[in-house]
């Protein structure tokens, strides 16, 4: 393995779970805060917090591709790795501050639902990131990215089940508008959980 | 040419050009099923046949892509037009799912006009990507791309009159909140077969 | 420098430098536009020839790039920086668009807010791009990079105050739907052009 030979310092794979680590941080702490049902101020103070670590460790790992020359694996997927993990926390964080500015101080029984698809696809995809740091690694890491596919399907199915049900049933179209682009965003969190596992079976392949 | 040496079993330009054919066939149904005036749940599954052979067909180009040494034309390419011809048939797909999933059942005259200049726009889509083929079609390629780029003009121009006429005209602000999207999705698919084009154009420029 | 060796021909800084000059042009026009308060045809027309404008100098950098073989830095960073410079311009031209397409022909205080901000972040991106001629100017292009982004977050707080204060007093959701998305666009621009200015930021990195 190339990789074997990499300075200390420069630990990519380190970086990389640490910033899994900020979007886990982010699924536990969002599932936590609706189901509680109360969104408030300081919920939206803590995510933030959660939300500002991920983007340093994202700057971290872009200063680090551009001072390394030899990197564990091409430069252009370490790169976009950084990016969709930090899009991850990112997009948690949109969902809560809508929540907010939306002024809805409690969510309904399908974002708490959204809400456990997405903290399991956040954990599969550390187990993906996690295993890239080494080539015996490499069944665990194609189920976790598989699994990560399948929860987006799951989401897709429920995004569009519930966005019939608000059509269906919901008669104020200020709530459609809102809860709409609610049931939406949580979906893109799980797009771009796809996006990851994307990034990781591709470096998988590569390395084969 | 380079890529007359490319070994048989790794026939790019064979793999565009059936994945550009799904492009078609997607375009091609969308504009019967919306004609009809019929939206069901067996015209969705039929589109959503089409699209799951699309994506394995780009599926099957992303594996190639990663196990080919020497390609016909830079690998960012090929990745990046795989994945846009993806793009063109989900979004087709995308359209009719939203139609289901807020509940309307009957196209209306605006949609029906949409249909037919997105079949026109994927047609010269197809023809740009065989024409890849052989550097002798260069102009013809040329010629189609142009197209594509008038026919998103030609798009945009519509999206903004139905959207115009739909704020002018519709009372109801959940009539506006579907339509307004779907408007906007079927413009959309426009504005990829010009993604598609800019990326056949590049390559042609790379290869004179 | 390498670049001091260029050929005088494809001098890319001028041509970037053109090219953040249409941005410049379209976010002072837009404020004026927006700051009379009315938004007729003809400023549309207007707006739509900087917008072209910006169109025909960034077709000229990616044909200039296709016969380049040495460029002053990396392809694939002026690709991406004559990709968002031409962003900037085409959003705002894209939010006036939508005035219009609305039929909304007085802005209010809230968007004469953001035209504000909008410019002086414009203004910046011209800064950082100018500076890259010359690496004396590195503290300044950095300096301009860190004022794009402060006012990125600046927009990010105002869209927020803008929509939860629409939430809170709007009862026309047909209103709603408009103001909404012209908030959200806004904002949208400021996002590209710290887009450009992480794109600046990196080519200084490389050179470092």
């Amino acid at each position: 393995m190339l990789f074997k030979f990499l300075p200390k310092e420069v630990n990519f794979f380190d970086l990389f779970e640490k910033q899994a680590g900020y979007a886990v941080d982010a699924a536990r702490y969002f599932k936590e805060v609706v189901s509680q049902g109360v969104i408030d101020e300081s919920s939206l103070e803590n995510m933030h917090e959660i939300e500002h670590q991920g983007d340093e460790i994202a700057h971290v790992i872009h200063a680090q591709l551009n001072k390394t020359f030899i990197t564990p694996f091409d430069r252009e997927d370490i790169h976009a790795l950084a990016k969709e993990l930090d899009d991850v926390t990112d997009m948690i964080y949109t969902i809560l501050n809508r929540l907010k500015v939306y002024r809805i101080v409690k969510a309904d029984k399908n974002l708490i639902e959204f809400a456990s698809v997405i903290e399991e696809s956040v954990n599969s995809v550390t187990c993906a990131v996690k295993g890239l740091k080494n080539t015996k690694n490499t069944k665990s890491v194609a189920e976790a990215c598989i699994e990560i596919n399948r929860l987006e399907n799951v989401g897709d199915a429920m995004r569009d089940k519930m966005l019939g049900e608000l059509f269906d049933k919901e008669k104020d179209p200020i709530a459609i508008i809102k809860w709409k682009e609610i049931y939406q965003d949580a979906e893109t969190v799980l797009d771009i959980c796809e996006d990851v596992a994307h990034i990781v079976s591709n470096i998988l392949v590569k390395q084969a």
